[in-house]
């Protein structure tokens, strides 16, 4: 049994590990770390289990938030999202739940998890179904797998709870939209609800850890980005000034694109990303240097620390770096779920740009 | 024990009953005749129960459909949502169903659940929780009776199954209309599961019967329009042709207005209705002649057989008629969810017309 808990200590580094693996997206993580930090405070330490913690038939509750990241900072959870979401999953499984796992360890759904396990009184699984953050809840490893979503089940900030037996994870995405859209674009959702069996098959693993190492190498290196790119083994392609930033609010989604104009050793490089929640692509003169579902993080020059998609800024001195995703989205499975072509028009309109 | 029974050959004086309850909306009764005719035929009579039939804690389904009557004629339902729906109920309520109610009398939604009941082997209660048609599922008599919405359970065309657990029949309607929407504007709908000693506090009575009475005088009068009239003791607004109709259909609602011009004895009268999927005002000069909660029916000139919003067509000769609502409809709650107010912007713009 593993013996690693996560305290209020180590929220600050967990969330620039999530910030960082958000891609951009997943929300942005100050609103959870004040929440978060709270709950342990309350609750006390989540203990962090492994997939070699768990019995087979325990029940694993993989939980986000889903909505769009400028209205995620606005609207707040009331609190009781996971407690209700909780006792819909267990009255219908008949059983108690062993451990929670954060759907998405990209954003703020890397770091809400630990807050809502603490409060649940439960561990917290040392996995997650993205390695990354993506902005549809059917692009999940669970889904490359084929696990079912089961039943997914969504709660607001109201009270309401909705169970969705949908005949697949596309109508999940769709009706959770809807409902969540309905509900001020902000609620918390449970899916892919399943025993430790099946995540063995499609889950991956250490993604907490990972998080946490690597925001921890952010608050301890005495160069960051250096050792950042060293440690992701990522490809760095421009560091320079933010020059354009183009967003829209839509369907509970941000949609835009980001121009990065290259400074210093970069000078007379233009980056530009096309974002969907993510940075899901970067080009170069129309020339694609980095696409989903590979990762692409737009981070502080000097710092390291990862921008989230709604902090853009004019003006803002940042570095884009690149480097790969877990190797389940290599699968033709995974590349159909989460690869270009699933983004379809959001690649496809700013091919015309 | 009531012996009244349902046979397809009730089929088509149900429906004229309905279409006329429907005050123009609840969905062209057409496609339900088809579809309503073929489940008696292949099930067998469905038998009608009166609430002194049930026993004080037997279950009671409310069914509809739910969606924009332009819509539900093109994208019909798959046959599968009232079994799927029933399965959720009783495995939630651990009880079998004891009979099948239309939550609304009025359009289609007074046809098809005999159609329900008919595939699922039950009978139906002789009532409806509306007494005509309303656009909205909170405007229901069980919320003027403050039974709760208790889960309400929708299933697509799809085969996708919600359940929803709302803090309020607001909301129960705004997720419900939202899933609705994404499913394609169709939808059918159980909201307000009740035993039959709640359903005695909240239901209005006699429904069936009178659907089937009124529709049975149009197909049987020498002379419809004025034995119509005496049967409701309606006030005849106009007879005349339709000047003009203007229609949207957004968000899942039917919206708009038609005029209709008086000819002969009613030369120089004009009265226009304001539209929401239901006849929702009758004025003239800016004069209100009715209004919601009472029931607005444009009927064919000649026949007397109600024009749904949908089948307005410029130049149709009609009379318009209006008729009192039942009377929980007059109380304070029953005002304050299906009057004037509760239609605000609709109204509110017309009279800016």
């Amino acid at each position: 049994m593993s013996t690693r808990r996560i305290t209020e200590h180590d929220v600050p580094a967990l969330a620039l590990g999530c910030a960082l693996l958000g891609t951009g997206g997943g929300g942005g993580v100050e609103p959870e770390v004040l929440a978060t930090t709270r709950a342990l405070r309350e609750h006390g330490p989540v203990p962090v289990v492994t997939l070699a913690d768990l019995a087979d038939d325990d029940l694993i509750l993989p939980l986000s938030a889903i909505g769009a990241p400028t209205v995620a900072a606005e609207l707040l959870p009331s609190g009781a999202e996971a407690g209700a979401i909780r006792r819909v999953v267990e009255a219908r499984y008949g059983r108690a739940v062993a451990a929670v796992m954060a759907t998405e360890i990209g954003g703020a759904n890397g770091v809400a998890p630990v807050g809502w396990a603490a409060g649940l009184g439960l561990p917290l699984l040392d996995a997650d179904g993205m390695g990354r953050a993506f902005p549809e809840l059917q692009m999940v490893s669970m889904n490359v797998a084929q696990i079912p979503p089961s039943a997914v089940v969504l709660a607001d900030t109201v009270g309401n709870v909705a169970t969705l037996d949908t005949v697949d994870a596309d109508w999940a995405e769709q009706w959770a939209r809807a409902l969540c859209v309905a509900s001020g674009s902000s609620a918390v959702l449970a899916d892919f609800v399943m025993t430790a069996a099946q995540a063995r098959t499609g889950v991956i693993a250490g993604s907490v850890s990972r998080a946490l190492r690597l925001g921890t190498l952010l608050r301890e290196a005495a160069d960051p980005l250096p050792a950042l790119i060293a440690e992701l083994g990522a490809a760095h392609l421009v560091t320079g000034k933010v020059a354009a930033v183009a967003r829209r609010t839509e369907g509970g989604f941000v949609h835009g694109t980001a121009t990065v104009r290259g400074t210093g050793p970069y000078t007379g490089t233009e980056v530009v990303l096309d974002l969907q929640n993510e940075n899901l692509r970067a080009r170069q003169d129309g020339r694609v240097l980095a696409v989903v579902p590979d990762l692409i993080a737009v981070v502080d020059a000097y710092t390291g620390v990862a921008v989230a998609t709604e902090s853009l800024r004019y003006g803002q001195r940042v570095a884009v770096l690149s480097w790969a995703c877990d190797p389940i989205w290599r699968t033709p499975r995974g590349l159909a779920l989460a690869g270009p072509a699933a983004f379809g028009t959001d690649l496809g309109a700013a091919d015309a740009s």
